[in-house]
Parts: C-alpha cells; structure tokens; sequence
C-alpha cells in the first residue's frame, strides 16, 4: 500500500475493556492498523470525508467521450500528512469499459495513457513540451509474481514490451530496456537491490515501474489505470514490496504505473461493520449503537474483526474469478501505451 | 459449492421494514442465499451448530501421527437433508504440515491419500480388499483454469502425472488417461458435456476429478485435502462449474479430490457481522443487540452486506499471497497418492 | 507429415553392395523413407521436379500488395497419387512481413485469411456466397504441446480466441466452442477419440482444426500461413499426430489452419546430400559422382546418413531460437483471421 | 559456445576455384567457422581425433553403479589452445537413466552433483574439504529464454530453487538467493552488466550459473550434466549470451552447471558430409572421392552445405520432440543437487 491511513485511536470502547485491545496489538508487534489502497483518487475520498483536505493538495478532473481522469497533486508537506501520500502527481484513467472486452476502449485509454505518459516523462526529466525523447533512455520495470494471477500485470506488459537498448540504438530515439526483477520469496533480494545495480551498470535516465494494485472499493477493481510520477512506496502493490522504489533510493526519475486488481480483505470486513452500523443506526430499536459502532474508528473495528478472522486476514486479498482476463487486457493497453508514448506507435 | 446453505428466512426485521429484503432479492432472481463451503466436514460443523445432525450421517475421526482423519459419511435422504450434500463418503485429511514446506509431511499425506484412493475406488467398482486394479482403466480429470492461480489445482496435478493408456497397456496393470478439459469461458462448453463424450468413446472404469475447493474458514486453506465418492457437485470449485460430475451424469463412478485455496468473500462478510454481534453482546451498553444480530439470520445479515459491496460479492473469493507455492505444494501430493495407488510407486 | 513421399529405391548403389541397405531397413521396421513437409505447396515442388504433376492438379496464384497466394487443389485419385496428398484445396499465403514484427503485414494476413476462412468454409457447409453463417456451430481445436514452443501454436490460439457458445447464442450468429486436447504423452488418448466424442455431444457442424507444421525448407518457417479443406492427416504437425482428424474420422468437415515451425532433422541432412553432390558435379576431377549420388534416391541417401546420425533422427526437428516470437505472433494473426471470418471483427 | 574449433582452412578447392570460398566468407564478415559444442568432453574427443592432446590437459574417468564421470582440466595455456576452452576443470556426469524416467537414477545424479558442486565450491573459495559453507553467499542464476523449451532449463531450476537471503540469514548457514535475468532480446540488456549490478548491491561469495548446453552429438541430449569452474564463456548456451560470466568479468568465482538439450544444425551437416565421405570412400568407383572429401576440412565442408542451406543455418538447432520432459526432469535433478550441496537435504 502507498499510503497507511495511520488511524488514531478514540478510545470508546476502552471504558469497559480498559487496554485490552490496545495490548493485544502491542503484543502482535502492530502499533497501527493500515487499511490498503495504493490509489490517490481513494485516499482523497478518505480524506474529504474526514474533512482534511487542505491547500496542499490539488485536485482536477476531466474527461474523454469515454475515460474519466482525476489528477491529485500532493504538493507540500502538508499535503502529505492530509494524503498520507508523497509529493508529486497522481493521474488516474476510469473507464467502465475498460473492465470489459471493449477493445476501443482499451484501444483510447492506450492512447491517453500515451499522452500523460509523455508528459509526466517530460516533467521529470526536464523536457520542454514536444521536444520528445531522443536518446534518452527508459528502463521499464516488471514488478509482481508471474505467478500469482492478480501479481502478475508488471511481468506480463514486460512480456508484451519491444526493447530496443542494444538492438536499435541510434541516438535519435529513445532507448528501453526492460527487467522482471522476481519477487522476494524466489529471490532472496529486495527489488530495491536488483534495481540500483543494474541501473548503476546500465545508466538509464528514467525507470517506468508497472505494479498490480490494490484498491479500497471493489468498484475500481479492472476498471482503472493509475500513473504516478513518485515511484513505488513501500508496502505498496499485490506483493508488498518492503523497499520503495523512488528517486531517493534508486538515484534517477520514477514513473510508475499500476491497475487495481484486488481489495485487502480487512477492507471487506470493514465495510462490513459499516454496513451493520448504518442498520443499526436506522431501526428505532437500536438507534445510536450504529452511530456508537462508527464512532470507534478504523482501528478498534479491526481489531474486533481480527480477533474472529485470525491475525493472518490482513494478508488475505479478495478477487474476481476472472481477474486472469482483465490481467491481460490491461497488460496490452499499458504496453501499447508505453511504446506509443515513445515511438508513437 | 457442493452445499447450498438454504438458510430459512426469519423475518426479525421484517417489522419494521416490511418485505424490503424479500423483494429486493426477488427482483435479482435470488431466493436463496449460499454461503459456500465444498468441505462435509464444514458442513458438518454448521450442521452440528444448527443441532441438525441425524443418523442419517456417521461420522468418525483417526489420526496418524501428523495427519488427522475425518471421515463424514451421508446414509441416507435424511442425512442429505441434514448435510445438504448427497449420499456418499467425505474424507479430510488434515495436516499444519501441509501449509507449508515440510516435505515429510507431504510424503506422509500421499501415502495416507493412495492408502484411500485405493479403499474407496475398490468400493466404488466392487472389489474386495487387496484385490488391486487389473486392466482398470482411471480417466484423471484436471478441472479448473490453468491461468488463475488458486483454480489451477487440477491442470497442474495432471501436469505431472503419468499416463499409461496407449504406451504401456499389458492387462495386468491399472490404466491411465488424463484430460484437462478447461473451463466455460475458453471452451463454451460444460464440463460434463467434454467428459461425457470421451467416456463414450475412451471407456474408462472411474473418473478421479481433482479441483481447487471453497472453504468456509480462512484457516483450512493449504492444510487439508478431501477425498470423496460422490464425484463434483454443481456449483462447487473456485470455477464453479454449472453442471456436476457424479455417476448419475457421466455413466460411471466418480471419486473426487479437493484441496481448499480459496474462502468466498461473503464469508467473511458474516464471519464480520458475527464478530460484531458478539462484541455487541458483551458491552453492558448494548447488551441484547448482539442476540438481536445473531436472530436476523445469515440471509438477512448477507443482503445487509451486499447492499454495502455490491452484488458481484457473492462472486470474489479471498485467497492469500503465498497461493502458487500452496498449488504446487499439493499438486505434487495428490499426482503421487495416485501413482502410488494404483502402481505402488 | 501429410504426405510420405514414398521413394522408390533406385538400386545404383545395388551393384557393389548387393541388398545391404534393404536388409538394414527391413531390420529397422521401415520400408519407407519419409521425409516430411506438411505443406502441399512443397509437395507439389517435389512433385514437379519429379514431373508428376497431372491433370488430377489444379494449381493458380494471386497476390496482394504483401501477401502471396498458391492454392493447389487435388482434384482425383491421380491427382492424390500424384502429390501424395488427399482431394482438396491448400491454399497457402507467403509473405516475408509475416516473419517479423510487422504488424501491418500481420494485419493484412488475417484479413485474408478471414476471407479464405468464410469462402472454405462455405463450401463445406454448401452455404452460398454473402449467405453468412448464422447459427452455424464451429469448434476450434488447437492441437499440439504447449510446453513445447514450436508446437504449442494451437494452444495459443485457443488462448486468444473469444468463444461464444453458452454464452451468446442467438440463433442470427455463429457459434464458437474450443478445445485444446492435448497430446497422447499427456492425455494417453488419441486427438480423434477426444474430439469424436466432444463432437457427438456437443453437436458442431464445422471443425477448424489450428496445428504448427513441418515444412521441407528451412525458408517457410513463419513466413507462411496453409489453410485446407481436408483435415489433419496421420503423421502430420509437429506433434506427430497418429490417427487424422478428417470429414471421415470426425464426421463432419475439417478446416485445418497451420504454420511452418519446424523442418525435420532428415531434411537438412537430404539437403546437405544435395549440396555435397552439386560440388562433386561441378569439379574437373569429380564430375560423374555428383550425378552418381543425385541418382541414388532419397532413402539410399537417407539411409546413409541414419547409419551416422543415428535412427532418432528421424525424431528430430530443425527451429530457430526466436520460434516462441513467431508463434506468438501468428497466435494473434490466426485468432484474429477466425474472429473475423464469423464476426466481422 | 565455450568452444570454437577455429579450423584452419586447407585449400583443396583452391586449385579449380579460386578464392572463391574465402570471399564469400569475407564478404559476409565471417572469418572462422565455428562447429558448436558446449562440452569439454566433446571438445577432448576432438582434439584427440585431430591428435592435439598435450600434458596441458589431465583427463580422468570414474563410475559409481549408475554414472559415469569424466573430468577434463585444463592446465595451462598450452592445454587451453589444444582444447580451446579455458584452464579450469571441467566434469561430466552421464547415465543413459538420465534420459527416461528413471527416478532413482535422477536421485543417484543429484546425490552425486551435491558432492561435485561442494567440492568444486570448496576448491574456489579455498575451503578446507569437510569445513562446509557457513554464512557463505552463494547467487543461482537462471540464464536462458523461459519460453523457450529446450533453452528454459535455467529458469526451470531456479522456479525450483528454495532461497534463504533476508529470509533464514543466521550466520552458520550457506545462503541462497537467486535471479532469472531474462535474454537480452527480452530486455535490451547484456546477462553480465546485469549481474555484476546486482552483484555489487548484494556482495555474495560465489556464482552458480545454470544453462542449457549446445552438445556435437546428439547423443548426449538428455543425459548428460557437465559442472565446471570456469564460468560461461562467450557464445555458449542454446540462447547464446555475447559476453561471458566469469571470474573475470563478474569478479567472484562462477561455478556453471548445463545440460545440453540442442545439436546446433551445422553439427548435423557436417556429419552427414561424413557420412557421404565414407561411402564413396568404401565404393571402388569412388575411392578417393572420399578422401578427398574429408581433406576439405570443416570450414570448406560448411561453406558448401551453407550456399544450399542459407546462412541462417547457423542459428538453428536441433532438438527432440520430448524436450519438455527432459527439461523439467534435469530442472528437479539440479535444484535438488545445488540444495543438498549447501543444506545437506
């Protein structure tokens, strides 16, 4: 996950469990419970609905005949405690149709995806508009388990992707490159340490790092690209990546790009006990416990559904049965994306 | 799921919304809600809390010293009724073991497995013990996706196992074939229409289907295989094959293998709203609400949750992260309790 | 292969060593050299150079801007003598694009193939031109081994292929279903026994079977597409198929779609024969034994090269180390070619 | 290939064509022509045919009940140009079980690799023998094309492979991590810049590169294991790596383990030039045709059978149809031998 909505404890229900909770976390080593969605655009309706949106952060829309795009600018600080995300830009493409076998769809978020591709490119590296990218060299990154149906989007655009670095390298164009750095459990390596030496012997200019995601609302789920240009944070993605992959730890500028494939399960639960609370609270008989439920905040929900479900639920991720189908689709419009943002084809 | 839960209706908050919930799930064409789980042995539990079990089913356990047995068998219409699962046997073999890479404990459970392959395949085509296969001919069936990860059990299991039928068929000995027949979305075929033909044509004594299961509890999955007479029951499986697999439609015994890698996410939904109750219940505040919960019903509680995640709910299923090296784990178990079953090898 | 060019033994060598090439064969089991192509266009190059060709031949070629047709059609038992291939139409579409990343090339190949797809398949349902297909029922097999890259073509079609059976049939469209059966090492079953019985029970009335090829020269590989009227034929593909999947086997009619991704070992080794005796012909001091070797046959001159290489060549094939690139392209090319043939798309 | 029998061109042809040869070489940029084989075992073999074994090389042969080991050092600069491959030992464990399905003999292998690895690990790091391997850090690479069949063997192994970096790092253990790097038309990346990257972020002790071998007979397809000391050497491999991976260039010791899985196609030319040599030499009206034949030497003999064959001929391989078995067997054989080398299990 990107960002932790490090929830602060409100200690209702400690007048009749004193410490109770509170111990048993402290016990397990988990000092705050993380609620995953790698997405901007979810972390800013979080924050709206606390009411935290401050001047650090901007915020645009807009929309093709058939893609929605939401911008979320973390531009200070501030902004990134009101996040809980770091500074810099995070763009997503919606479309309903992409979530279906709507080739112009996915055929017109490839060409936006180019587009935005090209500009947040241009930006970190310091482009005037329509310079383009001669001779500048990409190192496109597959993270995730090709294993793994919803870890796999990062190796399959990777499987998808034309490298030219070694093959055509002309000095006109631009130069990719590609890597599928593996996960730690088949590694015994922190992708962050695959990452810096090859980028230490190869010298690219600019990393694209692509990643499945997870999402807070099963809404999102197949249905949105997200391209940011902060990198990987720590935590982030299907397969939890401990290091983050961002210009401070890899040395150079990090695109990254990323579709929600799965929703943490703890968010199911939670919505769970929302979804009681708001019974609740609309029958006569027991109006105010739902309000007294929504009132014990994230983390006490958590716990109490942690206690039933076991400590292992926070690993546990939920998916669509045919999440293989929507991997490849999105594999395609991502790396026809790529290649059409720096070849235009 | 090989039971359906029918869960009666009780209509506690009928009064003050009256009919709401009936009519909503009416207009989805929805009478009954299902909480899916393909283990007896769980369905056995739910039974056994609702004070539903009968003579109809017997039931026994044994253990050795890693593996725990536990054999439910249903005898009759009443304990069909009580089970919700047909007339058969239902064996688990349980192991912590088998969740991770303890190969001792593999080796242990395919010895355990053959010992009762070969017991209830005897059974299923009248043999006395000790008699072995001679000249029978076992048509091994892969059901499942091969492309998502927790569906694909059963085309990996036949991926390693070896096929005897055409290459060395001398009378004396059992006789393999194998097919892994795919599933609806890449074929436009039912399963029992595939199986049905190359029965017709190949002749086969017993079908062994193997298949990814649905647990009900997150903590069966990667620790137990069962083993069953009855064959594949419609809308069983991660795939959730509309048509079953039992001798009443493919013409000949069916005995199936299952390992769970999947819980559907309705069920943690409910095992949420249960751990809300009990909460409820025991602060003095809300003392009563939790029995109140408790008294809706798992229907009411599921359409409470659904109106929340929405209605593709019932189709996502929690799986952990480490779920390919669990599949093939256990491909690997179950490919060599046949071998050995049949060849003692 | 689908035709065995049955060489009759020229006995030149016959008078120095009297019978002891026979004898060996007969040893062997063999009495026929078989050098394969599964391209009826190069059976008929073979034929002409051998001036076999009849009347039972038709032969004429087209082109387009990239793509180079030849349709051979064997019209009679003389023709099927002649060109050791059954009555029908091979219809092959060359083109150098096809055998690199030339997408416009590969995009212009199945539209024509969709094309020669709907007129062959016309033809076989008795359907006249501009009629459509409507409710016509077809089944795509992909035949061969996935795990083996140059014979894993079928299979990876039916990975791209959109069936529609079961799923949106209307009566006013055609039906697709697909199967990918596997291969007897696998399955222990014939191809034709599992497809005779999905065939009786599914009920299709057209079969389009996809197969990689084994072509005689080493420049077909990925540059040519065959489409023909008559099935699979014993012995053909990479694969090795024993039993033909024809009108005869299967019921009903067979379109068979195939590309070159192989040349058999013998062929580079007959070949090479060649090349030896073009050199020996051509020098002052060794002119004579060129034709002297030329005169001897084929087998003579394959048998001579078995006694070195050893009999296992005739197992083995000749491909490029890029054949997973070419397989995956023309995955697409075929897949697409079929869509359009029956959708339009 | 670690080797290449730079032949000396003798110039039999010259007399009646003069030079013609040569230019045609020069022309296409190829001053050497090079007959593949990634086997010292095959390279001694012909180095003693061509009577050019010196004291620069020490040969010994051994047997257990199943295997037969042959070790082949290269001593000094003299036994590197009568061998052309690098000083360092290279071993060659071979079974004809390795071949079939034989388990046990598959067991024995990996038993025996274990104590050869441990060994020639030992022998690079300046090991006491018995003093084993704590805390040392030992990189398993996977070199070759995973989609690829016969080239997929080192991805297979390390698919295989338990590593235990940042997972069970305790000091008194060896500890494994492990990379599959891709080929290079996949990433636009040389093996070797990749791997000294990561080598300098990760500092192990030791390298084990796993590849699959091109052998001169095909023979030795499947049954062979050849373990050296000397790393991978330029041109070798069934994907052939431009730069190599030793001592020298990755600056840590690099043991290699292979199995070859692929004749290269020119290998199969000559033998059958060979072959045609020996018969007209044994025929009376030919007799000296033969003699004169075998004089041409292979470079003339390729150039020949090149003008017939296309140049591309010497890109193509030849491989057996059950390649995939063959891989995944050796896959299991060698991860279980590299595992019992450092762990004992």
């Amino acid at each position: 996950m990107r960002v932790n909505r490090k929830m602060k404890m409100r200690r209702k229900m400690g007048s009749t469990q004193p410490g109770a909770g509170r111990k048993k976390r402290r016990a397990s080593g988990r000092e705050h419970f993380e609620i995953r969605t790698d997405l901007a655009l979810e972390s800013r309706e979080g924050a709206e609905k606390a009411g935290t949106l401050h001047d650090g952060i901007s915020f645009r829309e807009w929309r093709t005949e058939q893609i929605a795009f939401t911008e979320v600018e973390v531009k200070n600080a501030q902004g990134e405690k009101a996040l809980g995300k770091p500074s810099g830009i995070y763009l997503t493409l919606e479309a309903g149709g992409l979530g279906e076998k709507d080739e112009r769809c996915h055929k017109d978020a490839a060409d936006q995806l180019a587009a935005q591709i090209r500009r947040l490119a241009g930006m970190a590296l310091g482009k005037k508009e329509g310079q383009g990218f001669p001779g500048v060299r990409i190192l496109v990154v597959g993270l995730g388990n090709p294993y793994v149906t919803p870890d796999s989007l990062g190796p399959r655009v990777l499987g998808n992707l034309q490298v030219t670095r070694r093959i055509a390298e002309d000095g006109d164009r631009p130069v990719l490159s590609g890597i599928v750095p593996g996960v730690m459990a088949q590694t015994g390596m922190e992708t962050a340490e695959i990452l810096r030496g090859i980028i230490r012997e190869t010298e690219p200019d600019l990393v694209i790092a692509i990643d499945a995601l997870a999402a807070r609302s099963l809404r999102r789920l197949g249905t949105t690209i997200q391209l940011t240009d902060t990198g990987i944070h720590p935590g982030s993605g299907v397969g939890n990546h401990r290091h983050g992959l961002t210009r401070e730890t890899l040395g150079i500028p990090v695109l990254s790009i990323g579709v929600p494939t799965v929703v943490g399960a703890p968010a199911i639960a939670l919505d769970t006990v929302a979804a009681v609370a708001a019974v609740l609270e609309r029958e006569s008989r027991t109006k105010g416990m739902g309000k007294w439920m929504e009132e014990m905040g994230a983390e006490e929900q958590y716990q109490l559904v942690r206690e039933v479900l076991g400590p292992e639920l926070g690993q546990l991720y939920v998916t669509p049965p045919d999440i293989d189908e929507t991997v490849k689709r999105f594999s395609f419009t991502i790396s026809e994306g790529i290649h059409q943002a720096f070849y235009g084809i």
